[in-house]
């Protein structure tokens, strides 16, 4: 019995400061993740600054803020058997998330995902998809998505091709069990390497959805946020919309609930959608008000925007309970 | 010919936030290193909180933050050929240091530092030696010693066993040259461990020795700090004594120099001592006076205990032509 279970890529992150110029040499677009293979991945390593280690992967980020919010918490991802796979396991375990999956065996190393952090707090994520491209149908145990309140997918998973189908296994088993399916977008560009699968899985199996400005104009290839919104309006049940420092706005049928930005400084935006929807979540499944999950969304986020890494540094126990 | 070739440990750090309660459970004696087994190491990775990784060891320390000060620095040290080396020697290159020492194949895994640290910035820290325990004689390139100005050791290289004598051939290839030899007594049980062994090195084969406060009065035996600089005075031509936030003390010959701690947040001391040396050493190369040489140290230490963990992340190139 839990309240969230997340599945997506399982990925360790390797954290350097850059300036712009060394974006610009790679080709990197400025706040994009995009896939990378092997060799790439060791060039731009290569040319890459002094970096910091640290476990990522957009839902298992979710989880491991929800777990320190105090939600019941499960992953589901695939890690080799390494020593960053180790790095992952251990780190998603010690924030109190249930990581049952087991690792993968003489085949492609834990993916990483090399981010360059610029001076004005943006990020550009190279991802290399490593033992992740191996997870489908059978890492997902039905058993598990029944239990949970709400199954939570990140948009990221339609990259590597075998995941789709453990996505749609889950949302079927989630349903059958009178559960909810949520999901995020997670990357523009995901978007649109993926809009009519995306479309189709929004209309026909999401419940929640999680997305921000750039991506949900690029779901529905609409010209402005408001009309974005609409068409999230009418398309599916419950959808939170980031905006970065203009707040966030839930849609649920005819009901409009808008919501402030939380104060941060920022030092580093990479983890902070992933907050976002962990806070928004750990209310939800808590059973709170929409204002207070978004609430909580937006504390949660300003929490990881304000260091280095997507994973919480500060204590969130008792985040929820401050919220009035 | 390079100013600085430090030779040390070559360690991952795995950095997390702990209480005390977290160190008295696990028997942790708070501010020391110690030495664990792979089991140990194993235990103590279960049980800490999720972490962060990054590149560590004293010497390598010291090396990337000289290297970041402008010096001309090379590093020996003995990693394994898997994933954490791959990080070891991405990072100490990508910081502009020399690091020619091939990998260990097929032995125990690279080295890693589990380090936890309280809230009052303090460090404690469990080291599994993996792969460094190989380091020996055969790692010592000759002409490389040689053609550096000061050649660095930690004194942690008295814990693997065939280091002591890399750490004999080192010293008398720098003689042999005419160059000098640079120590740090590390830490204060290691002191305890290899007091004879250190006692006799300071005396016979170091020309600069730097160490703390409980380090040097362990050292001598002493019950003041005043005692020991004047033991260390007469044993030693010159030295560069730390004392955290009471700043630093340098001795050479009737000459006593003292330094004022720069300002400094504390968050995590992790490296203090290796960045002082760092800058110490960096302005010592570069001919400038005593007073700039600790004043410098100062500086970079001041940086290093600003954030987590023991590499800087500022950029450091204008701090030597800043200090007047």
């Amino acid at each position: 019995m839990v309240d969230i279970l997340g599945i997506g890529n399982a990925i360790v992150d390797v954290v350097a400061r850059a300036d712009d110029t060394f974006l610009s040499r790679h080709d990197m677009h400025k706040g994009a993740m995009i896939l990378v293979d092997a060799a790439q991945a060791q060039a731009i390593y290569a040319a890459m600054p002094p970096g910091q280690e640290s476990s990522g992967g957009s839902a298992a980020n979710t989880c491991a803020v929800a777990a320190g919010l105090g939600a019941r918490v499960a992953y589901i991802g695939k890690v080799a058997d390494d020593q960053l796979g180790t790095v992952f396991a251990h780190d998603i375990k010690a924030a109190g998330v249930a990581f049952p999956s087991s690792p993968l065996v003489g085949g492609a190393p834990t993916a990483r995902c090399l981010i360059l952090v610029t001076p004005d707090g943006q990020r550009t994520m190279n991802t290399f998809l490593g033992a992740c491209v191996t997870l489908n149908e059978a890492d997902v145990d039905e058993a598990l998505v029944a239990s949970a309140a709400v199954t939570y997918l990140e948009g990221y998973l339609f990259d590597p091709p075998a995941a789709q189908a453990a996505f749609y296994k889950a949302a079927a088993a989630a349903h059958a069990a009178g559960k909810q399916v949520a999901l995020s977008l997670s990357d523009a560009f995901c978007v649109n390497r993926h809009r009519a699968a995306f479309r189709e899985l929004v209309a026909g199996h999401v419940d929640i959805l999680f997305a921000n400005e750039t991506e949900i104009t690029s779901l529905y290839e609409e010209n402005t946020f408001e009309a974005a919104a609409e068409a999230t309006r009418r398309d599916v049940s419950l959808a939170a919309l980031t905006r970065s420092e203009a707040g966030s706005l839930i849609v649920r049928g005819a009901e409009t609930v808008e919501i402030a930005a939380a104060p941060a400084t920022v030092v580093d935006t990479t983890g902070a959608g992933d907050a976002y929807a962990a806070g928004f979540l750990a209310a939800f499944t808590a059973g709170r008000t929409l204002d207070i999950c978004g609430r909580l969304g937006s504390l949660a986020a300003a929490e990881v925007i304000g260091h280095y890494g997507a994973r919480p540094e500060a204590d969130l126990r008792n985040m929820l309970a401050a919220v009035r």
